[in-house]
């Protein structure tokens, strides 16, 4: 997670002060089941809440020396609660505050994200929309195949990241759970009222068992929700790296007025927000990895994990805020050159309609093989003699002794490929 | 994927045999449609059904001269059905085939995956329950905290599984889908109802849309998903390999009579399945990079995912079921030591209970500081000088002077840390 | 590894045959050096050379029962060998031959994969002074920059495998390793000396100190370069890739007569073998992050790296010889439109001479800031009107202010691209 | 990259400062060149040197317009030198400065890192000689095996990373590379002598051939010897985990006065420092990915590595120098607990001898089966019972029957161990 790289609203969950400010909220609400259950005076709950406060350089400097980061945090509470601070904590283990508050901020995160995908797919759904029947060729292997729609391009991602929205609300599930359990998770010193208390008022689920911390399982699952998403974006960012070419130009990133797209060639407007966003894909994704093996801790826990965290977190989640947000913003005001696309859905000469005609060929008797070599042949003149692939079939006897030339002709109708256009849209989007 | 770590009933859904005939049946099913349609004739799909067969080293003969798998199979079918042959496949590209297939296959390893994780989960709530007040040391940095039960840890085990089959169950609508829509996702020769009806034949949800192929972030999820299931694994055979430990000896896998340890220690009994689990949860989640890696197909697809499928597809599956049905073996037979459970839980001289003590001072009014910092001095003099806690506090003045001795007696305990087992139970089983 | 993606030279390294052989020849090497010592009779080394021999079925057969492969191994010869079989493994432990027989077959396969590049290096020097003045747009971004030539490109390439082949040559010394020191390294049961007679007899290098096992770190070094290796395969693959687009068209993969590009699209000719080796790329990638997990073993050795490499060692080597023979296949028969590549460099309308104008007028006097803008607004008018550059720039007052009509015609000059492509070959190839 | 585990050292290279700094030194170094050339007046080179400045706050706001941060860069400078800045970078393109810059960073981190390695080996050294002859059990599979001493241990670790270090001298001659070749490699616009003057200034060699930049395989392979380096801290640190568990305790690592364990529990110490290495050490790997997906940049160059390297520059070089010097600290203070070491050694009743009397009784005439048949059968009687192995040998009469008292007696000795120390540490140290 770096500065470039980040907006304000997501990073900021990130910061100290944030989280500082979760754990004493957790402290606080467990304080008051502490009372309610009289194990400490109603009185020590209702100081934490008038006098509790934090000063995170003071933290700092406390954790320097007891090298413990909640105990330093519990120091500089009680600096300010006094006397009564010592029933703050009680029964609890550091796991309790710290796993509690990354659930708070994953779920905080989870929702920017969501948000995020929504507003890339209002952007989508609209841009479906306006180019539902803009003609573009269909490309398998970089190579032209069939025609097809940009907007059915467009619908299709946009219904990958309705699947990836999807599976984030699921991820949020996932790691939205409160433990407070104690040492080894046994609640040997602490009511599991606490924990269903702290629970409610945090907006979360209980975890039903815990060791000392709450299983990271479900933070693996998390992360490798967010490398699925980002995976998606970078889909995305490619195909318009693809279309933007210079012997593509079926589609252009924006260019703002003073940007500049190369120091030494002043001629140059490249895809680079794409490229970044392909970039920025590999960096979510890296963090799915780590997150997986810290599912693996020792015993009731090591706290292997808690360095890893600390880190992929803020990086993941601030990072593919980030890459939505572009990604939206690209999608956006992408600059659409249909014009284009159709000069690119003409270039093979008619090819495009090659497995048309050799349906008809084989609809009027010949065997597929027999079909596919008479087409092959026809469709090589094409595109190594650079012959018209029309012309060609028209003046085979082989292929017009099967189907007339007047039959040929009505193959070649590029309304043919769009006809379930409105089938498809009603499919993703409810309406077409 | 390798004989020595895989189970036949697995593997020989990746066989090219089985793959084969879910072509076969695929490409039946939609004559049939096609036949509905009027698009060809119903004697086609009645030949097909009734002539339709293949022979593996045939395609595999015909793929070498035609470079192209589908088309050799095409072929292969073709020389059993005879002229109606031409029928088959029409309107249909490669892709229609190879991912519906590449779905019902998918759908099955995790049908097979599920019932694995059944087959564990019943193991594992067995041997809870069995071990339900079985007393052992809980452990966070591999350092002795407070007691818990043996019937905790396997519960605990127990959840992060039933989350895992919940996930997996997921992860298997994921790609539970059939795409029949032609070169580029446009039905250009293909009527969707063709999709329809094969998806139904084949159990399997249709994808709203496709470009030639399904999209590969639903394969992406369902590998990260078996990658956490892999990690789950992983941990629970981390845990027996730690109780294993010859200082440690709380648990041993099963050794049959005739096994042998070492070739040159005789006296050995290693927790090898376990390593060997340990070392499957790593072929398990280093397929899930590639399997992100290949979302990220050029334009309507390209073919880089296929081999990688090839390869992942049985590797992870295959692999994980084997381990599965290994870590099922191990909990079911493993031997349980529980009286050196109890020695090592005694092994502190009482230090179990510091945080009870230290909670005992607070109460009595001293500073959560204060009490931390009495406790811990009594608590170092027992870790490096060997002493008893108990004697240690009992003679210590500042401590007699908060709470009394019989106090102190009452805080040894350990009914103190099993009094909530039966609520932690009933959370995760609904019984206790 | 499966077999469609293997050459029977490098999967046969990794057979049980070819595993056993080494085994048995490790096995009688030590009885040499063993009865040199004096430690076992000669006699007992002469009848392992002259009787020693194995069949892998009855191996497997007793490994069922015994769940030890070595065990099995040494029981299978010792049935060959007779009573003095007793004398054979004496002092070893599994690993001493498990390890040493590993570094023997991850020898071998360096071997091969040394020759293919070397090969691959042969092929791209040979296409690379075919083409070294073939000129060709250089793209930056996907956007056309400057003009390079193809020569340069494969120069390129070439360089990146020549560094592929040193790493290999360093990778193959950190596993060429043998250690034969007993069950924790401390040569109790065998003495030095018997490790020292099998390394120079299996042209190894000892290891200076193994635990039970030889260091992992060795073997993650190993598959990390294997993983940099395919990395580079990739790039060249999807240069491939690029270049044959159908808007680009400027390479294609060679085409067999009776190879078929789609089952559906009569007309495509697809750069499939390319996108298999991205594919390739990925599965070969995916055993770095395992092999770095296996150096983290327990202690003296744990087995988890066992299984790890029972898959990855074969995948790993083997996928990437057939990955390095595939791609000098393809580049080898590699179909060059160099007209193409002509009419690409003169698609911009001469744009891509817009960084030596801009030049120019800095050198005759304008700041860089006001050159940059003048090319720029001349440089946009091409992109977005279609208008020709060298036009546009002679009738600009601005721009002829500075330098004459005379000057920029010579600015103009596509030799001006082409001049240190001499020294840069001689740079590359010892010769130009 | 947090600052939590980030050392000033390390971490002010990667700031925008020293960036910027490196940046300026090399565009004076070309100045210079092109002024010897003749391009440029040599007062211009001389302007550069003497009033070539920047701020990092203005190259910010300047980049927020032109989105282009080497333009902002070179406009803040324009500003300083006045009119002749307009002979600055001529003929250069971005990525000769950012690519030139990014491998003086990665030299001077390289040399950090490597200075940080040979102080670890001069701790691990004199902590090896100190206990080259406490005598420590030797695990394997986490079961004791045979013993070892603990100056072993920590030689077979010193050995690792000399190895470590010897791969990051090389991987640093990967990366110590100068590229000013312009914008596609071809020297159009600059001479290769600017090239040449610069990396000699620059203490760096030349790229022989380049695209836009410095090929990227390069970086794969320097980030891939990083994650093996962080594999190796991640060995050593698990083993003081392991040998500092409650049960084990051989070790402990050093503990500060005012340093707390555990919130809760007060009388625990934990290793969190090598736990913390653990985690550590994921988050250095987690960079080798994305280095290797980065190789695959399309054609000349695309900038999705830009973002990555971004990220994972600072990320797995500041916290590998992190990891190095903690684990550097924990090794030079470690506690060890020799007596703890003997008393383990002494706790499996003698088994630590098993191998032995199997050789004494193969020696003797049985076969291997039948020596490991006894042996075992004795073994498992001390393992099961409880009883002492020597005890049970002499009385087993199949065994007295071959080997007297007197000889099992004499095969119960630990210096049989450690006979061969001295030849390892002569191998390891060149002295012992």
């Amino acid at each position: 997670m770096i500065l470039r790289y980040s907006r304000e609203k997501m990073s900021s969950i990130w910061s100290n002060k944030s989280k500082f400010q979760i754990w004493l909220e957790i402290e606080a609400h467990a304080c008051d089941a502490q009372a309610e259950l009289g194990v400490i005076p109603k009185s020590a709950a209702v100081a934490v809440w008038k006098h509790g406060a934090f000063a995170v350089d003071r933290i700092n400097s406390i954790e320097i020396d007891v090298k413990h980061e909640v105990i330093a945090f519990l120091t500089n509470i009680a600096e300010q609660v006094g006397p009564e601070a010592r029933f703050i904590h009680q029964g609890m283990t550091s796991s309790d505050i710290l796993d509690t508050c990354l659930a708070v901020q994953l779920s905080r995160v989870s929702d920017i994200l969501i948000e995020d995908l929504n507003a890339l797919l209002v952007v989508l759904e609209r841009r479906a929309f306006e180019h539902k029947n803009t003609i573009k060729i269909g490309r398998s292997h970089g190579i032209h195949a069939e025609p097809t729609t940009f907007g059915l391009t467009l619908a299709s991602h946009y219904m990958e990241f309705q699947r990836c929205r999807d599976r984030l609300i699921n991820a949020r599930k996932e790691i939205a759970i409160c433990a407070i359990s104690g040492a080894v998770g046994t609640f040997a010193n602490i009511d599991p009222f606490v924990e269903e208390h702290v629970s409610k008022a945090m907006a979360l689920q209980i975890e039903p068992i815990s060791t000392q911390i709450i299983p990271r399982d479900r933070h693996a699952m998390f992360f490798a929700v967010l490398g699925v998403v980002a995976s998606s974006v970078e889909r995305l960012a490619t195909e318009i790296r693809h279309l933007q070419r210079t012997e593509v130009c079926e589609v252009e990133e924006f260019f703002s007025e003073s940007q500049k797209g190369s120091s030494a060639m002043p001629h140059k407007r490249n895809p680079v927000l794409s490229e970044n966003l392909t970039g920025l894909a590999r960096l979510v994704r890296m963090t799915v990895n780590p997150a997986m093996e810290d599912v693996v801790l020792w015993h009731e826990r090591d706290i292997s994990h808690s360095s890893v965290e600390r880190v992929i977190a803020p990086t993941a989640t601030v990072t593919l805020d980030f890459a939505l947000a572009r990604l939206t913003e690209v999608m956006d005001k992408l600059i659409v050159y249909s014009a284009n696309m159709q000069v690119n859905v003409n270039k093979l000469g008619g090819l495009i309609y090659s497995q048309r005609v050799m349906l008809a060929l084989t609809q009027a008797g010949l065997s597929r093989e027999n079909a596919y070599t008479l087409v092959q042949r026809n469709a090589m003149a094409v595109r190594l003699e650079g012959k018209d692939f029309y012309n060609l079939l028209v003046t085979d006897k082989e292929i017009t002794s099967e189907i007339s030339v007047e039959q040929i002709k009505g193959l070649f109708d590029i309304s043919y490929h769009t006809k379930h256009v409105d089938t498809i849209f009603n499919r993703v989007f409810g309406r077409s």
